[in-house]
């Protein structure tokens, strides 16, 4: 665990403390087996109770609620938990701190349908409107509970619950939404309510048909825990952010994504994006060499592959998990001061912008796609690509803002050859679920104006029961969902 | 208390701690409940030793020294103190953080005469100069502290008392100004302290007086207490600050302040201002309704009248104590997020600027005066008008600017036939006292530039002798007290 | 200690506790007296391990790794320490938060060399490229690493060790560069190790010769010590980063600095620097004024000789420690708000700007050379000159900007008799070490333009063993040291 290095020595398992206050940083491997310990524990209980439900009430399915898409719930590893539940079931809530809620909504989703590993999960709570733990809690707008209803119901949901049925009088959540508030049934909430569980018989084919997705993130909360330890090159660098704004830049280019463990079986899909994974085994390296050798497309972000599940860096240049499949080591990292910006530039005279983070990388058979214009790697590789076998790698090695991320996956998309959606407005979502019971399309508009989505066949809208030939009418903030002939 | 909600009930008194860490939130009825505990207790120690004083020095009045005017010391509950005390005292410290120093030393002042039921009271401790716990500590300007000194005596102040005598060469508090300063007798502060004394005995005749109050600005610590609980819908409301706001927004109209108990009589005020009052009782609801049904103007801000004493939602549609009487219903909070603005718009076309709150208000007899021009609130009203009675009914949704608040008060002074002061300049301070041995009307000049402030009637002014003829003559900075003939 | 203001008294040694959390503001006096005692426990400690050393290995020099430049570290009198270890050594990390790291090195290394009383001291920490201990650790530029350990080296000390030899691959420190990184041997930071090894041979000729300092800068950390405990006037007034204002101007004049502590022998130096010593004892007030009476010229900031060693206020007006020698009293302290900024006009009609403090200055015999133009203390003097003995004092009241302090520098080098080195530019470093082996001239460009140093003799450039009459070249980037002839 490290402890070697300033001649601390465990002579037994009794001299091993839960980690605790120091007087200077504590040691990274410990803290990290901690959360280990921590996670596999909890577990460890919950596997108790519903192996004793199980005996007492057989058949009848037992499950805990997730928070996948809050950080603070991030002390358990979901991927674990995800095989010990008889149903996967999550609650979401909108994170009101101005980024854009639905792209939260979607991701969290994708990424509870990813621990289910596709099956089909259960919304067990949002909310109807505000709620009253956040900074700031401002209501829904009207439409926007139903459409966040279905928006999960897209992604693999197959239903949307509400905390809370009647707004609660004393204690603290009183100022929590509810199905039925305090001003009663004369209310724009109670009727949302109402209205949207008259719509939910329409949608019953639904059930069981399970949501197509496009490309793969990785994803590994043993690494977030790994990564946030003490005494990291940058304390600007945050993983989770990464996560986010890769996601964020594959909705906006209309990509459904799954979330994989690293380890996992990645053939499936043309296109796999690493937004910032510290910790990489030496197996899921390999895994991803595999990947693209076998003609995959993969983009990994600065800061992956760095340390084993030990917390130990790989042996060699960094990063030593990838420099194979990326073809470059990088030489030292080399983090921004706050508010600094560098600027890169691409062959084509394009300027993208990063912060945070900038690195002195050596490629090592990868070709230099943009360059740093400035800062202390001037004149270094920003972004590379690696031909690799059949497929490609491209690696990025500081914080591109959106625009330059949208860059990059662009070129990434073109080797991986996922054609863009041009016809689709931003903000406009289209997913599918697909099973037995027929193919789906849903059509969720985020935006003020009413738009049209195109079909590549005819179906019928089941909300409103309109037959759609080559494309569906779908209102401001609506949602529709087209059940596709054949 | 709101425990059996999540099935939390107590089986009997010894089960019940002080409010402790939760690994959430903790139950706001009972953190409400032990702030009422605290207070009590506090207060019952200081009867015990004021009896004890009572028998061993009878006819000594006792006291302690208040502080009204930090919201640090809001954990008791100074109506209640008010009622225990021989005299009503209060220590009186400039807040040197940019806002206005002289407001905030006229609410104090009004506040603590409040407290007293508008009896006389005394100013136990303030600074002849600059303090040395708060984060910057600007000495007074020359002239300051006579200023300051006669506006709390305008205010009912008996006398203006200092901390401290000589400045202390060890300890804590050796930064802290003085009468006599570490520089001695040849010093600005001593030659000022020597001046204020010399004037003393020229105001003697004031002794006994009462300060005269044009309307009245509801305050309950005890809500305060409660809404400053865990789990509200923004943590940008500050209850405290709409108080000093709307304070700030009357002294700039040149009226002079009571501050009442939600349950008092208010009939003698034409005008009453509920700025930010979370918890109030069926009674207090009541009483507004009583003294609107009876003519009154009423002025509600936003988020009051929600709870009752036990910090449960008053039953119903918002703001459950005060519904019948504003006319409407508040279907949902909207906070806004942090650095949102809205616009909100009159029929005469001005345009008032709100953040941190909006609401979905449904008026239900109330007339709509503004409406919100923006957000997600856009196109319901911001602040409505209801006829009650003999009475009107204001309320406003949203925290308007200080602009905004003038424009609100204008048109609720209007109801209440309360004429502008348009002859008096911005900052110059006008405050009588009057009782047996007359009528004394306090000029105090916070501005740079002399000035000259109307009176009814001829008088003497005490600090120069001079006879005063229609008006009188206050040079930048200083005071001048006339007795009115009569 | 004070205690006796508040009536509080000790009546036994038992009585005294250490300082802990207390409702409000604790004793301050006590507060000193513990850093005393941890400071002076923590070096008998110390001292009685070294000897058992010296008993053990007898010649052998102990010493232990000081820390001068880290402000964290101020907690041992560093004095004090200098006087037990055979050897003062140091560890020094560029402090990475946007201001000029080379800058804060000189400053560090001239208060190692003076803790060492001028003679040569070694540094026995630093690193080849970045930590990982800082909130953003950039790398060091090519070149940055030789320049900085001959920037040590030029001011005295014998060497330039670093941490780590090799990489670690695990623990807390496994992002903090190294000699050999993990990247291997085939890095820069490898390659620039083996070069500055390689050159180090040449310089052999200078171990044991001592650095020139031009003027003194008085530090006492002691005074920080009391000056940073609770309830100061300002919270803003950080003294350490008026001691690194005050050395930065310094350094621009082309200075070199002996930092000295308050009572040390000063007639060596034409120039004295106070920057922000609080705490100063009467025998250093006597100290300044015999040096001042001698010929001397004194630089003043505000809030210095201000309490003894007691953390008692010098009996009188302020500055109790300097009035006679500034030839002026201050009657009161008036900090500015935040953000706040003064401007102060000279004679010649120059305008600096000032902010954090202001003060309500008297001269009793000091010219009043700069003026408040605005503010609490307009048209009072905010920057004096007195004429004492043979020498000259000067007084600044407010804090001057870098531009502010170079112009009264600029007076007060006039004053000295120091000339100003115009033929220098900015951050090109000269600095001498002169012992029996020779003179040697180091001159460091911190710049990117290469440039000539001029040289008083002809010289043998050591590290190119080239010939320089005149001048010396020194391409961007670079060293040169310069054995002058002689």
């Amino acid at each position: 665990m490290g402890h070697r290095l300033l001649g601390q020595r465990y002579a037994g398992f009794d001299q091993i403390n839960p980690p605790r206050l120091t007087p200077t940083v504590g040691n990274p491997g410990q803290a990290l087996d901690h959360k280990r310990f921590a996670d596999a524990t909890m577990r460890e209980n919950f596997v108790a109770e519903r192996d004793i439900l199980h005996r007492l009430a057989p058949g009848i399915p037992v499950t805990t609620n997730f928070m996948t898409a809050l950080s603070q719930c991030d002390s358990v590893d979901y991927w674990a938990w995800g095989r010990e539940v008889d149903l996967v079931t999550n609650d979401h809530y909108l994170i009101t701190d101005g980024r854009r809620t639905h792209v939260n909504l979607a991701m969290a989703a994708d990424l509870t349908r990813s621990v289910a590993s596709g099956a089909p999960w259960l919304l067990l709570e949002h909310s109807t409107s505000g709620v009253n733990w956040q900074p700031h809690n401002p209501a829904k707008a009207p439409g926007q509970m139903a459409r966040n209803s279905l928006a999960h119901v897209a992604r693999g949901s197959e239903g949307a619950m509400f905390f809370q049925w009647r707004q609660s009088r004393r204690g603290a959540e009183k100022f929590h939404s509810s199905m039925l508030p305090h001003g009663g049934t004369d209310t724009r909430v109670w009727r949302e309510v109402v209205e949207l569980g008259s719509s939910v018989d329409s949608l019953r084919s639904i059930r069981g048909t399970r949501t197509r997705a496009d490309v793969a993130v990785l994803w590994d909360w043993q690494s977030w825990w790994a990564q946030n330890l003490q005494w990291r090159p940058s304390e600007d660098h945050d993983p989770r952010e990464r996560a986010d704004a890769f996601y964020e830049a594959l909705y906006d280019r209309h990509l459904t994504v799954d979330f994989a463990h690293p380890e996992a079986d990645l053939s499936a899909y043309p296109l796999v994006v690493v937004p910032a994974l510290y910790l990489m085994t030496e197996a899921a390296g390999n895994n991803l060499e595999e990947y693209v050798e076998n003609g995959g497309t993969l983009v990994v972000s600065y800061f992956s592959g760095i340390v084993d599940e030990h917390d130990a860096v790989h042996d060699g240049p960094y990063p030593g998990a990838l420099r194979d499949v990326l073809g470059l080591t990088v030489e030292e990292f080399s983090p921004l001061l706050k508010d600094d910006r560098i600027r890169v530039t691409g062959p084509d005279g394009s300027e993208l912008t990063g912060d945070v983070w900038s690195e002195f990388v050596v490629p090592r058979g990868a070709e230099t796609v943009w360059t740093y214009a400035d800062g202390l790697t001037a004149g270094h590789p920003a972004v590379t690509r690696h031909r690799f076998g059949e497929g490609s790698a491209w690696y990025v090695s500081t914080r591109l803002t959106a625009q330059g991320l949208d860059a990059l996956l662009g070129r990434a998309a073109d080797d991986a050859r996922i054609a863009p959606r041009a016809d689709l407005p931003r903000d406009v979502e289209v997913v599918c679920r697909t099973g037995e019971s027929g193919t789906f399309l849903f059509a969720v508009n985020h935006t003020a104006l009413d738009t049209k989505v195109p079909l590549d066949a005819h179906g019928t809208e089941l909300l409103t029961g309109e037959r759609a030939a080559g494309q569906v009418s779908v209102p401001a903030g609506a949602v529709r969902v087209v059940r596709l002939d054949g």
